[in-house]
């Protein structure tokens, strides 16, 4: 028997006309180490809103289509539609991870029916996919498809920034827009780990939530005094090393020049014009700030602002090194792991503008569930 | 016997004034192991007129003393004052690098008294140096002075890009600010080598210049096309990896964009939001132009931007990789490594504001050498 199922794409046209849809696609019968899971719950994350909208102006959404097959349209802006040729006219399944109810499997991964699996195996803004066993986490039993959904982004991010810190030598990390899913999770693994962590944030009230996470370090960017409150945080962490979702504007430069300027206070030495031989690193895994990064050369030349991707980090250290990262994820999924949603959205209802306008604005710590079996 | 000599010092005050004199200071007697050089020849390097000039603002510079000890005040601006803190009311000698005749040597080197030897021992400007043999390399006999005077700084900074581009795994060079000494030794040097290089200058007559030595791809970004050339030559050598001494405005982002636009043209592969998988590195080793840094993010994420220095570079690599460097340098002094000069001034002349002026604006290609032996 074949099946059908509903499956959202998103396509770029060469004009910058970005159309989002539900297609009809025919589901395969699963190979013998093949698992038919039925997606229940599907995060939408940053990096996936990137893939959903592209460059384009979600101020010139508009819908179409039925209540049951919606469009979605927009327009990406001329000058960012060159910035798009790599996707013209590719109709691109969306949602990185997700999870849900095993309903079929091949003969030899037959005994997971009836399981609950979570899986980081693209294209999950869908009711059904298709996937090798090996690429899902079978959850414990009676865990609910909601508390596997975000078992892959950003858990495995958050381990991989910890990981990068004690692999280039550093001892205590700096984070922003410190609010964030990824940042309570970060939270809540440092203290796990005694890793000293500095949390920045960008609004008051995100300062008074990580607070009740039992965060010590917390500097908000809005307040006046931002740079010394970061000096001194930065004094008693000794942290050398940021990770960054911001990524716009002059954020990372105040981070090195309080880093420098921390560095001098924590040691004395002989006098250098190249500035302290300690180096200073900037990551940037996101991008929430879109504006140029300007940066103040005012920290020596110990220093270095980078992109970091979790992908091509996984790569480096290694299939083992990354079992073991998955691992920790799966003992402590409801505990240092687990992330709340401000809501859970059809596939449908994910394509309504009044939806968009609020899950598409990437304010910090709202995230949202599709769940394509809803409804 | 106790000698005297004289000796060039930088002083910066807290309230901003700089003050460069000549001291009389006394020459210890050569221990065992060491040399007694009378230096004649020394070279004006961006990095000595960082530390001899630190944030002065040199448009306020007047003179004062005799015509034997000169003396030079210039004011660092209100703003500049607290980043000069670390050498306020120190008064510091100059002079990374030179060379000169020894005249005294301990009982176990004295077979070196009358050889010409190189050092970057610091501290250079001045009439006479005591320094461990060890710290100095012993010139080919005959050698003038004058050849051996740039020994360290340009080579193994030229040999550092080009090994740390091996070691990095890129296999082609960007250099920017190219006609430079120590562009023109790295011409040279990837000629030797079989490195493709990209040479970006800043104006028409440094591309003839570099033309003349056989450089093959010169990008000059005063030109129109500045961007479309690069990337040609950057999808001709394949160019990942960029040491740019420029390192203000938006140079670096622009040669990371154009390398992201040449891996596209290089390879064809999936689209990925993400960008490239291919690190892209630009490595600031100069400040020429201290304006804010501004990267435009269209790139991806395999990018990084970071300062390099040599000394932590060699402290990296180790003894033993440092020595063949230096060894490699030796053999090639009059050759690969052989540097121009546009002037050589005595002590008193390098403090005489007609003299300040033309060796203090950096103009790519333009070295002074200073001979303390001189007048």
């Amino acid at each position: 028997m074949l099946m059908d199922g509903l499956e959202l794409r998103s396509r770029i046209e060469a004009d910058g006309l970005l159309e989002i849809t539900l297609e009809t696609v025919e589901i395969p019968a699963p190979g013998p180490r093949d698992l038919l899971i039925r997606v229940q719950a599907a995060p939408i994350n940053p990096s996936d809103l990137g893939l959903l909208f592209g460059a384009a102006d979600m101020a010139t959404m508009r819908a179409a289509g039925t209540p049951e097959r919606p469009i979605l349209r927009a327009q990406v802006p001329d000058a960012r539609i060159e910035s798009m040729a790599g996707r013209w006219g590719l109709s691109m399944p969306v949602g990185i991870e997700g999870a849900g109810a095993v309903i079929d499997a091949g003969a030899e991964v037959a005994h997971l029916i009836g399981r609950t699996v979570a899986t980081a195996g693209g294209g999950m803004y869908a009711e059904y996919r298709v996937l090798p066993a090996d690429a899902c986490l079978v959850l414990p039993e009676g865990t609910d498809a909601v508390d596997g959904a975000s078992s892959f982004v950003n858990p495995m991010t958050a381990l991989g920034m910890v990981e990068t810190m004690r692999r280039e030598g550093h001892s205590a990390l700096v984070h922003t827009a410190a609010a964030s899913n990824l940042g309570q999770m970060l939270v809540k693994l440092c203290q796990a780990d005694g890793v000293p962590l500095v949390n920045i944030v960008r609004k008051p009230e995100q300062e008074e939530l990580l607070r009740s996470l039992g965060a010590e370090y917390i500097c908000d960017s809005s307040s006046i005094n931002f740079r010394d409150k970061l000096t001194e945080a930065l004094v008693a962490t000794g942290a050398t090393i940021a990770f960054d979702a911001i990524g716009g504007g002059r954020l990372a430069s105040d981070i090195l020049h309080c880093m420098e300027v921390a560095i001098g206070r924590r040691q004395t030495g002989a006098y250098s014009r190249y500035g302290s031989d300690v180096r200073k690193q900037v990551y940037m895994y996101g991008m929430l700030d879109t504006s140029p990064v300007t940066i103040n050369r005012s920290f020596g030349f110990g220093w270095s602002v980078g992109g970091w991707l979790l992908t091509p980090f996984l790569k480096a250290i290694g299939a083992e090194a990354t079992q073991a990262l998955r691992q920790r994820v799966a003992d402590n999924l409801t505990t240092i792991f687990a992330s709340t949603y401000a809501g859970r959205l059809s596939l449908q209802e994910a394509l309504q503008p009044d939806h968009v306008a609020v899950y598409g604005r990437r304010s910090t710590g709202e995230k949202f569930l599709i769940d394509p079996s809803k409804g």
